[in-house]
């Protein structure tokens, strides 16, 4: 049982002493983003905490209060996982009931009232800048059912998927803070008479994924070897890639998705350290393919056991209903592995680069991770508080949460959330507004 | 005719004074990275320019200061299409013989000495920090060849492909400037029966192209235009999109090109600006296929009259042998289409975005911009100095060279090379170095 704070953490918070995740925040009496992290209903402001010298008490002072001063964690991430793990124990030590810091900030009326923010008045942004984002396709179920409805269940897997972390490069300047409104997108689909028209997209879906922050950089021409992987991840958000189904069947051959997913991908403001989610580990999918060297690890549970759920609320209704319950085991290759392939032929890592895992399905029905899945790419309906959907409406929002629990000790992620916007007129130029 | 320079340059030079190239160099007296225009056999360091006064001028002289004082031309790109155009004739108002402004440079020696850095002397950088880097597909005779080594001349080349720019997000972090070594990648390949190895990679080939940087940023949501494209861009350079041709067959399905492309890619470091091109427009591959709006211009002369050349000089030779000539006009979309049908859907562009055009092929033998096309996939060998290739071997130096010819009015790229180094041994760990 973890030890309680003195600040009033509900019981089912994501945020508890035990997570301690980090952002970055603005909010009416500090404008400028800064780093944060979530503790209950609160942020914890840690540049006023840093400038107030609340990190006095810590080795290694002065690059902290240089990283909780800057307007992205990219600083922070890069002082490495050992400084991570040693600043969010600290954290936690200032935050229990029993601090042995009380004069920080439990017995620190002034300091409190200015650093604890109540989360309703902070607004999120984005918590590192984003050199280069690379979505794979690990989620094998996913993978599967999509293959099964493009090509049939005897080639629903491509030959390479079981030897190798499939992914793409995706497009780091379109990612987004969750609560972010997302624009229906234009762009050329095919009509009833497989003609090609421009047209907004009328199969707006999403995709449900885990995604990763790269703390550590690396070289060209350097590869990770796949035992020292984990010291390159900082931590991990909830991820919508949102995608145009229409546009990318046109469009994807033969170099794959492009508009289809470069209009918006959505991320939980809320970076979870790879060190809180350590208790949750468990097995992914077996993989019974022989791996090659570079991937192959004696380490075991090398997936997290994250509850991960998606509703949908739509414009009429006040109340959204929970369209699909996963859990982000449902991956046949680790973290590690993906970064191991990222970086086997000597592609560079740099801080703040963004893995998303693909879209992690479960399998049974109400268990995939997007519309196409669900709704047998549009063959059937699901129901939504009373109405029906195949696909994204205008108005729609999408919420995404995603949690651990095991024994008292809750670790979760916030919201991932979007509302889908109407697309704009036809040949609307933004400097005529 | 143009104007003589009061310099020395020579006849035949890439940096005329109908060019002015922007860069980032350091040299041994000045070793933090800076901005500088490339002129004959010189580069002019802006910064020292800027900083002793040399800009006073010229309005708008504060933003170009600090422009010039940053390590990127970034801060320069964004400034717009307007102010490039300024400084540019400002600059070669400079240095005509007959300068209107003698005093600033010609004839104040000490500025000379110290503003002027002969060209072998200097280190280029990176031109500018990459946003995100997208790959187009536009070489229309380069799908055409490659679609026939892999489906035959019926279908070669895709539904979509005279209906849409074909383009992949690429990989910034491995984009490299020219003269950088590229280690030969490790990666899956198949065997001679088809089943994956860890191997690196023994089919490593070339990509001819043409990039361009981006300048004015857009927002998310809001399309560019085709109309206002041009404002976007900042200028073009050389691009070699180095691939490993047996990585990619086995990993692209079914999401494209990954570790075949990301292991390196180099630019030339002079950017040519946009206006420096106008002389040499000319109209590209002829587009058939009735266009969407958004793709549609009254527009003509929308590609230029670039001269490409390949030279591939082999490790126990002092030659080089030109194995491919080409033309940047064998293009079926512009990049002002390019740029709209990157936004249409609602994805952002930031300053220092690049976009490669594809492999820019002609139609003839000895015109294709990849060994796979000069071979056949591999399947006969080209000559080079005495020995044969149908890949890259360890050793060799590829250099791409691109110029615009005129009535006397040259403007030219200068080199975009790279040597290969040797794959690592297996299990190679850098940290163990």
């Amino acid at each position: 049982m973890a030890p309680h704070s003195w600040l009033d953490i509900p019981d089912q918070s994501d945020f508890s002493l035990d997570n301690l995740p980090f952002g970055i925040i603005s909010y009416e009496e500090s404008t400028s983003p800064r780093p944060a992290v979530a503790i209950g209903n609160y942020a914890l402001d840690l540049k006023v905490l840093a400038n107030r010298g609340g990190f006095s008490d810590l080795t290694g002072t002065e690059s902290l209060v240089e990283a909780f001063n800057e307007s992205t964690l990219n600083s922070f991430a890069q002082l490495g996982r050992s400084v991570h793990g040693k600043v969010r124990e600290y954290l936690r030590q200032l935050l229990i009931k029993d601090t042995p810091f009380p004069g920080v900030l439990r017995d620190n009326n002034s300091l409190r009232s200015t650093a604890l923010v109540p989360l309703p008045k902070i607004k999120s942004h984005l918590p590192l800048q984003i050199g280069d984002y690379t979505d794979f396709y690990v989620g094998k179920n996913h993978a599967y059912n999509v293959g099964v409805l493009f090509r049939g269940p005897a080639n629903a897997l491509q030959p390479n998927y079981t030897h190798l972390p499939v992914a793409y490069h995706g497009r780091a300047s379109s990612v987004v803070v969750s609560g972010t409104p997302v624009r229906r997108p234009w762009g050329q689909i095919l009509n009833e008479n497989k003609e090609p028209v421009y047209h907004p997209s009328k199969r707006l879906d999403i995709e449900l994924e885990l995604g990763m922050f790269v703390s550590k950089a690396t070289k060209l021409g350097s590869p990770v070897p796949i035992g020292k992987a984990e010291e390159y991840i900082f931590g991990y958000v909830l991820l919508n890639d949102w995608s145009a189904r229409d546009i990318q069947a046109w469009e994807y051959v033969p170099l794959g998705p492009f508009n289809s997913k470069n209009f918006a991908t959505t991320i939980s403001p809320w970076v979870v350290l790879a060190d809180a989610l350590e208790p949750f580990r468990t097995d992914g999918i077996t993989n019974d393919t022989p791996l090659k060297s570079y991937l192959e690890t004696d380490a075991t549970k090398q997936a997290f056991n994250i509850n991960l759920e998606v509703s949908l609320r739509e414009p009429k209704s006040q109340q959204s209903t929970v369209i699909s319950q996963s859990n982000s085991k449902h991956l046949l290759w680790s973290f590690p592995q993906m970064i191991a392939h990222h970086t086997v032929g000597g592609c560079p890592l740099n801080t703040g680069d963004f893995l998303g895992s693909g879209t992690i399905s479960g399998t049974e029905q109400g268990t995939q991770g997007s519309l196409l899945e669900l709704t047998e790419g549009g063959k059937h309906e699901i129901n939504v508080s009373g109405v029906t959907r195949k696909f994204l409406q205008d108005g729609d929002e999408v919420v995404i949460r995603g949690w651990s629990d095991n024994q008292g000790t809750r670790v979760g992620f916030g919201e991932c959330s979007g509302v889908i916007l109407e697309a704009w007129p036809e040949g609307y130029d933004p400097e005529d507004v």
